[in-house]
């Protein structure tokens, strides 16, 4: 163990005090888990970031308050799947407000230090005859190994759980950050993804951890797209609790936030609704990352980019037309575009490629793909300037159609 | 007939004094039609809405280019199908050039007054030898009656041709409005659709006429969506030449006008790649109408609306869902939705309805639709504002995907 992060194990919970659990609440028709905890140490501050949704749920209206309300200073988080919470009128608040208050008295907390995070079926409301009775269950069954019980709990269409922990070194200390997502359809996270949780045993002021949050928040969460769908109820949960971590190891702390928080949004990505591989947009050249990153974005999120990848299609057109109406003025005669190692286009014209090799290129990388390391690759460059942008996505597939239209109701 | 708009035959040459055709040219690798003309008497002024898109096709450059040279005073237009000759570099502009030049000789107008649109695969030049020696028969071709022909050799992936004519009695005199499109993919316009074309009998000042087509882009053209992408050839051309209107008149007129665009933006969405259906999606009740404009393109393009539709639920959700990633605040307890005549949701509520009559009542719009005039129709009051909007799409089936993932390379 060095100052670089490395890989480990337990999840949201690996860092030092926090602890968590999963459940059956009997929310699910399902019968699978669906109730989930994360409990933080006293001197825990959070930083919370949410859907910029109109239409957003009322469990975020009440965590976005409190955490307000409360400078960050909250302790633990309720998290339930099966229903979302959302456009249920008055009943959405005070399920809310019931179910916090419920777990704030059995865990000796204030209600204000308890938030709530709903994910599920939109209109639904909670049963929460089933949840107020597995409160108590819930919270015996806390602990340090909670950590995949929780991240199970929290999903809905996901395939897989979303977890990461890395630890490092840093200044002769050991440091751990841990988190859990869930994902699946309805991702393009306009501020934070669907539901999100990140903990980390360091002492960090709230105005550094605030500020160090939204700037990997912009390059992970917010680089991802499934179908262009910002959900109502869209939150970002990151714990930090711990002995104070001197100022000079912040920048090494943040690359590490980084790297959880993107391996968790690339873990939602690859899971996108429909999925079968992992799309990733670089693009360089512009003036600035955030032009970049618009641009990566907006041909992340194209139907016809999509489904070109899903049929193996190097289609560099589709790219460029896309590339085209992200509402960032380049050069089309400075257009480069690779496609892993093929190059597709130089000086903004179509270069002979094999087109064969390239396609199977394509069709390797999905086939050894879903849920492991590789990825489809485009990289453009659209000028000579020092922008950089990545974006995260998925194919379009058959499959994603099927999800939406024939099970859903 | 009388001073409301009537249907009428011949499409874009009922118009006095219009003449078109469509001939093949050996232009698609399909053998079908593939080059179009569409001559405009000599007292014609046009006005040209273009594609936002960075990446836009040289043609569109050098027809752009032309019309603000000549602040509208062109005579022909040139389409070609087949090969869309964006992204081809310096020939893109060089083809483009010889052929409206070779056009204009024949026609023994200047190059100047020559336009050029084309449409097809992105990256392909067009093959000039083959167009440069179908200019004769296809001048040699042109009539009165050659409205179908042009409107058959534009389009490509289209199952259908998209025409419209109209005419009404306007202070006693005939005036007739002449139109054709092509859609079908990458549909999503920022200023025009893909290739729209419509002709008017009436003469009208340039200023007035570019104002009046500006307005009714704004309510048809740019109100569809089929997949979110906009295309790099995406345009619009609206001619008027003949006697004078009467100032009195130019409101009737501009009724017309708006009615014929309306028809070929609408027939455009109903024959999306792989639609079944036409999805109309209204707006009402926010402070201005580009509001209430700007949240019903956003349910129309969201893919979890789409496939929804295809699958006959009535799944009001995800259309609050995405009226609330629209950028447009609104209060989510004022909100009413109605799908055709079902009310599924009032002050933010969702209602018990009958599921399965809902559900069924979208199974006989689709059942009845594709190239008819039923459609799935949403409405959806988000306050108590005077602002109307209303989208135009489709929705989203396997077909799509397969389309454009299967079938293309």
């Amino acid at each position: 163990m060095d100052s670089s992060w490395a890989s480990s194990s337990l999840g949201i919970t690996m860092p030092k005090g926090f602890l968590a659990t999963g459940i059956r609440a009997g929310l699910k028709a399902s019968g699978k888990p669906d109730l989930a905890l994360l409990l933080a140490p006293e001197d825990a501050i959070c930083s919370g970031t949410f859907t910029r949704s109109v239409s957003r749920a009322a469990c975020v209206d009440l965590s976005a308050a409190r955490l307000q309300e409360r400078a960050g200073k909250v302790r633990a988080v309720l998290i339930n799947s099966g229903q979302a919470n959302a456009c249920t009128g008055d009943l959405g608040l005070i399920d809310s407000q019931r179910a916090t208050e419920a777990l704030a008295d059995r865990l000796g907390l204030l209600s204000e230090e308890v938030l709530i995070c709903s994910t599920g079926i939109i209109g639904e409301p909670i049963d929460m005859q089933n949840l107020l009775k597995s409160i108590d269950p819930l919270v015996v069954s806390l602990s340090r190994q909670g950590g995949d019980a929780a991240a199970t709990a929290i999903l809905t269409t996901d395939l897989v759980e979303k977890q990461v922990s890395l630890e490092a070194d840093l200044g002769g200390r050991r440091v751990c950050i841990g988190g859990m997502a869930k994902g699946s359809g309805m991702i393009h996270p306009e501020m934070a993804t669907m539901l999100a949780f990140l903990t980390c045993d360091v002492g960090v002021s709230f105005d550094k951890w605030e500020a160090m949050v939204k700037r990997v928040v912009a390059n992970s969460f917010n680089a991802i797209t499934v179908d262009g769908d910002t959900s109502t109820n869209d939150s970002f949960l990151a714990f930090a609790a711990g002995d104070p971590l001197e100022d000079a190891y912040l920048d090494d702390l943040e690359v590490g936030l980084r790297k959880a928080t993107q391996h968790l949004a690339k873990a939602i990505a690859r899971d996108g609704e429909g999925a079968t591989c992992l799309l990733e947009i670089k693009v360089i050249g512009t003036s600035s990352d955030n032009e970049a990153q618009q641009i990566a974005r907006t041909i992340c999120s194209s139907s016809l980019v999509k489904t070109a990848v899903h049929g193996h299609d190097p289609n560099w057109g589709r790219i460029i037309a896309a590339a085209g109406r992200a509402g960032i003025p380049f050069c089309l005669e400075s257009v480069e575009l690779l496609l892993g190692p093929y190059k597709l286009m130089a000086a903004g014209k179509p270069l002979k490629f094999d087109r064969e090799a390239a396609s199977n290129y394509i069709k390797k990388c999905k086939i050894s793909d879903k849920f492991f390391n590789n990825k489809v690759d485009f990289c453009l460059k659209v000028g000579d300037g020092s922008g950089l942008g990545i974006a995260w996505g998925c194919d379009l597939s058959d499959q994603y159609i099927r999800i939406n239209a024939d099970y859903t109701t």
